[in-house]
């Protein structure tokens, strides 16, 4: 073998393993934008789903096939054959194979408990249907990774019986041979001590797939990788069953940054926070905070002595530089360090003008005052913006508003609801009235608005709004929570964002909708001033 | 030594490390609430804050010695002496006298960076002042501990310096050497090499601090148990400095189920969930429900495969009994649930039908097609409910919609927008037409429902909307995109979630509004009143 297929694999099961989290649920559309994502950040494999169990999965392997990938390979999964099956008759393989990818894994029992009480089987008969199963797809021209679920339950059990499943899955063909650690509870020492007995009988290339039931998940796969793992399995930000599988961006940034394996290739690394966030907004999961590396407080300090000594160097209290996975260094603002938490604040958002300006002054009491009232810029620089040239005084409004209008009505249980939007805006002297429909109430605002204001800026017919986000913010208040909405927006040009907060998700919206249409018109005049620029 | 002194010490900083974690803030009160459910829960040390470095921590001390305890043990932790003064008259060693604790704990520098650039001052005088500042609190007739910070850095950096800080530390008389992973970035196998260095040249009893920056702090732990630490320093729930120190709850469950130490005496483990709630409560954290062993979904089951074995043999998907740790088993619904999960479900409701019996199938086909439709009832178990009645035929509606209008309005930009929503219901052969307003749409039709619905239901009162999610569906359709809507409500009795889709906000909260109250009203025992019964 060269050097290059030496090279440690990365599987991402996010969108298999991972959708089996409790409160994630991935639409085929999901899937592919996750899917490119971990491409981006350089994925070696990409466990797709299982086709033929879940509808939406043969979808999207249908799907990906257009999608051009950088170097990512999809991966179809399922199970070794049903006990009573022919594997050439089994609807488990046949759908695996309509997936028609390049690399199927499957995944069979190692522990006899799984196969006499889960699988109803004997323990001669789960050796057959592993290694036929194996052996079949790979006629059909397929590469086969077997998945040996349990194994190290199934090894402290019965070990020659665990070892016997190995040999079978190499006999028919298995191009790598995936060690599972499925119920998550295995300790680092009985991983280091069961591998080598499976590499004393095993020429195939072991892979290691950790749960994090025991939070032991990401040092049993570096012990792994330590002892020769070729593949590591894993999921984006550690969701899956239970507690979830090893959390893929830890595993990623301690092989690249503490052990010295290369993985992603180069400056890809420095991506994974923004990979992270994205799969946690697809996911719709909150992100954790105190996430290693990526988590908004993994470099984030408190302790005044910790505060005081990282703007001397900040070695002393970070293990790596926040920078390497696309993070940054945070000051908490709290009773010893009101001052110089402010005053990173104001660098964070890169205002550049002396720091003694009232205006500056100003401008950071509202930015304080915002985010407690639950505005977040990061994502709505398009507000940023705007709120920036409000407070310097050099905002000058697109149009003002003078009456808005919604009426959402039905009649019945059934019926769809209908909706109206009515809008009154003033540009320059002149006031325009009028009205629109819409699939819901922002929609039909947005319609409204649009309607009243292309005649005056005939450049909001390029503006495509294209994402609309609702985050209710946190408080037990039920549906008097405040909410927090992030529109994207675009043109042929950029892409912006804006943000709007309130109780009321009409007022929220229209704030967000409204910062966007100023966005879009801000340098309005300048195009105008330059008629000769062609 | 007896075998009662050689057994594994539990210290808690909780009310110390953890406080420093981002968003955390105790008061004295919570304080002394949190140290009382340590000691009932069998923790041996409890380190209560660093007295001088915050009014409240002195204030704690003074209280806490009102407090009877079981057996844990107080400690106030703080640093060594300052480099220019003597012990004598240091003001941090007199403050930590002050707290009139029979142990203190103090910290000192290990790594020659920290000494010259965070200390400012020579590597000589940081080793007198270590083992002055102990022989000093000795002299005075207390125990002391000492935390070696940045241990492993320090040893990797100049090991002789780390080891000799540690030589210094035991001539000035200190009854416990905890190594600290201050940073968090030390891999288990860097453990397990210098641990045994230190073991070489001290004969005090060690102990490990370990933070999570690498997502290893559980391992680094245990590995250091392995090879013999006395002492375990930890925070309930993890919650610390950055990404935090070492969760002891984990460490806890993995010491007494996984590695035969009983640390916290006969019977006290199954409180730990219970304590990990506690604490999250009182620093008012969401609990992580995918925290290992005592997470909500620690031991949920959503794959098929896995809900059709647990149910045959629990063993098969969990690592260990759910209720030694004071958990329970879940099933959860969802595509990925299979025949057996809904059979289950069924079976909560009282059905008992198999796997394959028609209506099972039909119901899972129904539940396929809605969740392609976007809803998700995995937290909406409350509509998944009504959905089930609805297809057994054995659902009867509490009312009936006949008119539902909201109208939403603002004058200008500034003006917050007033909200009305009109509501005509049935229930029985009388018709309720009413109106309410609210901070929003949604609270406005959550107000008018329950005027017009109260009269006929009263138990309607004690109803509380606990939550309300909203999540836009995939798809890049701006304000024309799907959104579902989830609330959690609740009586004094239990909580209950529905669901609804919908590319209306309005009409999508509106099926899961309507969903609460009919499954709150699912087993009223009669007829609806009439207004007038009083």
């Amino acid at each position: 073998m060269n050097s290059e297929s030496m090279k440690l694999e990365i599987y991402d099961t996010t969108l298999r393993d991972g959708a089996q989290a409790e409160d994630v649920s991935f639409s085929v559309d999901d899937k592919i934008r996750i899917a490119q994502k971990l491409d981006e950040l350089g994925i070696h494999f990409i466990e797709g789903g299982w086709p033929g169990a879940n509808p939406r999965d043969i979808e999207f392997f249908q799907m990906i096939k257009a999608i051009p990938l950088q170097q990512a390979k999809i991966v179809a999964f399922g199970s070794t054959r049903k006990a009573g099956n022919v594997a050439e008759n089994d609807p488990t393989l046949q759908a695996l194979l309509a997936a028609d990818t390049r690399i199927i894994t499957i995944f069979g029992k190692s522990w006899p408990l799984h196969v006499t009480e889960a699988l109803g089987t004997t323990l001669e008969n789960n050796l057959e249907l592993i290694q036929d199963s194996i052996a079949y797809l790979r006629s059909c021209g397929k590469s086969v990774f077997y998945d040996a679920e349990h194994f190290f339950d199934g090894y402290k059990a019965d070990s020659e019986y665990a070892l016997e499943t190995v040999r079978r899955a190499v006999e028919g063909g298995a191009e790598r041979i995936i060690l599972c650690d499925t119920n998550g509870g295995t300790m680092p020492w009985e991983i280091e001590a069961i591998w080598p007995k499976v590499q004393a009988i095993c020429q195939v290339p072991l892979g290691i797939h950790a749960h994090n039931d025991a939070e032991l998940a990401v040092a049993n796969t570096l012990v792994a990788v330590q002892l020769g793992a070729r593949q590591v399995q894993g999921t984006m930000n550690g969701i899956g069953e239970r507690c979830g599988n090893v959390n893929l961006c830890s595993v990623l940034a301690n092989l690249e940054l503490k052990m010295n394996h290369p993985v992603l290739g180069e400056g890809r690394l420095q991506h994974l926070r923004n990979a992270s966030l994205f799969v946690s907004e697809i996911a719709n999961l909150l992100p954790n905070k105190r996430q290693a590396y990526i988590g908004d407080a993994a470099f984030a300090h408190k302790g005044g002595v910790h505060i005081h000594a990282v703007q001397k160097n900040p070695l002393t209290y970070e293990h790596v530089p926040p920078e390497s996975v696309g993070n940054r260094q945070r000051v908490l603002v709290s009773d010893n360090t009101g001052r110089s938490g402010v005053a990173h604040k104001l660098e964070e958002y890169g205002v550049t003008l002396p720091r003694d300006h009232p205006r500056v002054q100003q401008l950071l009491a509202q930015l304080k005052d915002r985010e407690r009232d639950g505005f977040q810029f990061e994502g709505a620089e398009g507000s940023f913006e705007i709120m920036v040239r409000e407070a310097l005084g050099t905002h000058r409004p697109a149009f003002s508003l003078l009456g808005l209008r919604v009426i959402v009505e039905k009649r019945d249980a059934e019926e769809v609801p209908r909706t109206e939007a009515t809008i009154k805006v003033q540009v320059g002297d002149v006031i325009e009235h009028t009205a629109a429909v819409g699939d819901g109430p922002v929609n039909a605002i947005d319609n409204a608005l649009r309607k009243a204001l292309e005649k005056f800026y005939p450049e909001l017919r390029e503006v495509d709004l294209l994402d609309y986000k609702v985050r209710v913010l946190a408080g037990n208040h039920g549906t008097e929570s405040k909410v927090r909405v992030l529109i994207e927006s675009g043109d042929h040009k950029a892409k912006w964002g804006t943000v709007g907060v309130s109780e009321n998700i009409i007022e929220a919206s229209w704030q967000a909708l409204a910062d966007s249409i100023e966005y879009k018109l801000l340098n309005r005049d300048q195009e105008a001033k330059e008629p000769n620029d062609g």
